[in-house]
């Protein structure tokens, strides 16, 4: 089900501005859809938009109070109740990402139903999905895949979703996990779908459609993360890329959260990858590298991206630091 | 939650054989825990143990109702809620593995809390995982896995624990899916377990044990099904297996349900399973073949055993009709 836009970002009571990364990430890619920010007195974070109240926000037309932020834990923190409330009484929804679930909450759940508003908890598919059937679809696929978790799949996907616009291409992104379903609006967190689902519910995110359609799918996790292989396995299974990007973030030395576990090299992911991606779709191919170089200079950065692009004999990109339009180049 | 043995066996009104293969599975496997059967009037299937009713069950020391027929779509039959009832009256659990709950029959959950009986949904796992860590454990693991699904993969893990434990060996089967649960009455259904969490729930099934132990833990699915490889690919890392089985169903032509999508060859099939297991295994073998050759006569099923013995250089048997006592000397 759609998120209604526009939003009113909650802030809350962020610690910092990592605390509020989602609010962030959705100001960053869907401006548009944002009236206003709601901080609380504690919050330490700070998103640039107007500050407005519950009822500020109803009256500048906002549909949606959207949680922006995550504490520790990720739980729905009692300092927020009180302003939660007040948005469904004054008549918006709620979007949240969190571990625990606005439904768990009997006083939002009793509001809800009150004023006939809907809590929307994107973590946690309501859904049933059919099993995967892998047959083959019409329209064009691209999924950015990652040697690691968290090395910019979602980033570099928003950034193709936002430059084959900008080039006339009929895009959607296709979010598969808490932040891109409340930055677009809709998706699924494919890593809380039933095991046996994945690429069921890959194939609904992302249908059949016009043979000059991008949809451009969040990838998640890699295939060399011993916690959430299957889980990426299913969603390449179900994606049928046309297209690949493999993402990397090239300071780090162990695979995050498992410090046993070592970086697979770049080579062996797109071969690991390519070899799985084959099997749904036998003509799937890499576009190129997408390196997340913020832990590096300039001058180190565009050295790193040159010679990566003349080893694998591929466009190398970083979102941030050059754009993808190399990536275009080699796909449209 | 261990279901609690001895069982008495509901065929229900099994259409024939097949619908009842769940109570073969468990009178083949653990025929200790089978005190009887119970068949309605319209059944068509014969586990040939003792008819009881319900009160001669309770009276021969029963102490679960495990349904072990599956109707078509796999749903709890009104025709049995009499049967049920009276059972759970009586003082005895109920275990199923379909699709639909016991815990979603009102009738069922309300005598159930009456009388102090547990209701075993073992499709449908309620405990939380940890997401997996990927620490190298003791003990030592073998895991069965296939070019599709339903190919002998829990068939063979049972005759690997029953060969291991007959020579001495301290071994379990370790249930990944309903049938294998309600034969060795514990374990995680895990491709219902939510996809994050596919080898956190393995790593709980077959945690770290003795050095001289052996868990057996039931394969699912393939790395080539593009439906389920991702419920595969976590099994696999959770696992850690030091030794593989490959099992396979030599006269299929096409993946089980997917009828677009040939069988991969034996030989890609373990390359590819061998390259996945290394990851949390770095020592992860084939130990062998286990060829499901029922649809063969015995003289071609020899030779193709001799065959692919040549081939691939390691055992072949088919557990029915040759054992395993082949696997277990390329492994213990």
């Amino acid at each position: 089900m759609r998120i209604k836009s526009p939003y009113l970002l909650f802030l809350g009571d962020a610690a910092d501005s990592l605390a509020a990364k989602v609010a962030q990430g959705i100001v960053d890619w869907r401006p548009e859809n944002c009236v206003g920010q709601l901080r609380l007195p504690e919050c330490n974070a700070d998103c640039g938009l107007t500050e407005l109240s519950v009822a500020q926000a109803v009256e500048a037309g906002a549909k949606t109070l959207v949680i922006g932020v995550a504490n520790r834990g990720g739980v729905i923190s009692e300092h927020w109740i009180a302003v939660l409330s007040e948005a469904l009484e004054q008549g918006m929804d709620i979007a949240a990402g969190l571990h625990n679930r606005l439904s768990d909450v009997p006083e939002l759940v009793a509001l809800a139903k009150q004023h006939g508003r809907t809590l929307h908890d994107v973590r946690h598919p309501t859904q049933e999905f059919a099993v995967g059937n892998g047959k083959k679809r019409s329209g064009k696929r691209i999924l950015p895949v990652g040697t690691d978790c968290s090395c910019g799949k979602m980033y570099t996907a928003l950034a193709l979703e936002k430059a084959l616009r900008e080039k006339g291409h009929k895009a959607d992104f296709r979010a598969t996990g808490q932040t891109g379903i409340l930055i677009c609006g809709e998706g699924v967190s494919v890593d809380a779908v039933v095991s046996d689902f994945i690429s069921g519910a890959t194939e609904y995110l992302a249908p059949a459609a016009d043979a000059d359609h991008w949809d451009v799918i969040e990838g998640q996790g890699s295939l060399f993360h011993p916690s959430f292989a299957g889980v990426t396995l299913g969603l390449i299974h179900g994606a049928q890329p046309d297209y690949m990007v493999l993402c990397h973030e090239p300071t780090r030395t162990a695979m995050r959260g498992v410090p046993e576990y070592a970086l697979p090299s770049i080579a062996d992911c797109m071969q690991a990858t390519l070899s799985a991606a084959r099997l749904t779709n036998a003509a799937a191919e890499f576009a190129g590298l997408s390196i997340n170089t913020k832990a590096l200079d300039q001058a180190n950065a565009m050295r790193l991206l040159e010679a990566l692009e003349t080893e694998h004999q591929m466009p190398a990109v970083d979102p941030f630091r050059t754009g993808v339009d190399k990536l275009l180049d080699a796909m449209v």
